[in-house]
């Protein structure tokens, strides 16, 4: 298995947790640098056609891409630890919390969208950060909302259980942090942010623990 | 089962399709006024806080929301017709087409969005048509690769089986029509979008057959 990654990319991050909490060790991990447009470049292109990360590559050469859809495939074929609960109500929910991280925050604030941004509409740093921090901060608002007011929630998003919604929680975490949205505001999103950061498998898959990345962003 | 509807609402339709495929009929159906702000009343962000549609409430008061999740219920408790293949690699295949759509490009078009551009960077309203033409284009590249490239690719996204990509095709195709992308360009995916078109379910769920919905767009 060959995993295609960048350091900063919070989707490449969801994919590293689960592998970690899986056990699987990829063969190879390559380096597709953001920044230096890496992703664009042909050789990349032909493996993800949508030039983004994560893309994996299985033994017998299948790809796989989109984060989501690969934390699904690790959980249906390394179904121990389970990423998901067994009661489609409860998975539902996993997968919606999940959702509006991956669906409706994270693809508003990668880096194609924050370039042609800047480029296309002559957003400055500040307008773009500011855009960051909004969409952020909207969807925080809405997960502590879905979070604090359920008797679903436990230790993490859904009981006590380690579920892709806790993955999805941790990125989102960095990508506040980066925007400058305080997690202060949302103490459920906050508490179990902090609780599955003491486990080492998300501790080790953290952005700024990987080959390339600052001492600090 | 109540869904939380609105015509033009593309999340929506995919829920409405998946619904039609599955036979199942809403006990009611809430028309969420977008244009209006509905969605961000009290009464329906007590619901969603996301305050989005689709929501869908189960006949125990349990809340869905986020398309994909629901799709994936849908699936997961109404297991005829299915939605997704069995095999590992061909669902996450199929989920990553879907999310290319759902997660990569959707988000980046939805009313809050082309507001918070209007109102909080002045991009008038031929700025924003690009800008949707723009993410439209991008993953319809991506996505006539993927699938014109693919053996997997049959009558519809994968194989001869009706699914969750095919789902979310449909509603790419619609809103590319908004932003005036044209799909002559992208062959294979016109090919599977106008063949799913010509199934019932399908047709019954399309934005314009819809309650309240104009005669064209």
């Amino acid at each position: 298995m060959k995993l295609f990654s960048f350091w900063r990319s919070l989707a490449t991050y969801r994919v590293r947790i689960a592998l970690n909490l899986k056990g699987i060790t990829p063969d190879e991990v390559i380096d597709i640098n953001l920044p230096q447009g890496k992703q664009r470049e042909a050789s990349f292109a032909k493996i993800n056609p949508m030039m983004a990360i994560p893309a994996l590559i299985e033994d017998d050469g299948t790809v796989l891409f989109e984060s989501l859809a690969i934390l699904e495939y690790l959980d249906e074929t390394h179904p121990n630890p389970p990423l998901l609960p067994k009661e489609p109500k409860a998975r539902a929910r996993v997968r919606g919390i999940a959702q509006i991280i991956a669906a409706d925050t994270h693809p508003l604030i990668v880096p194609r969208v924050r370039e042609y941004l800047a480029h296309e509409y002559n957003i400055d740093e500040a307008g773009v950060m500011k855009w960051g921090n909004h969409w952020h901060t909207t969807s925080l608002k809405a997960l502590e909302t879905v979070l604090a007011g359920s008797p679903h929630t436990g230790r993490y998003a859904q009981g006590d259980q380690i579920t892709i919604a806790d993955i999805c929680l941790a990125g989102q975490a960095v990508g506040a942090a980066y925007f400058k949205a305080d997690l202060a505001a949302f103490p459920t999103v906050k508490r179990i942010v902090d609780e599955v950061n003491k486990i080492d498998a998300f501790a080790r898959a953290h952005p700024l623990k990987q080959p390339g990345a600052p001492a600090s962003v």
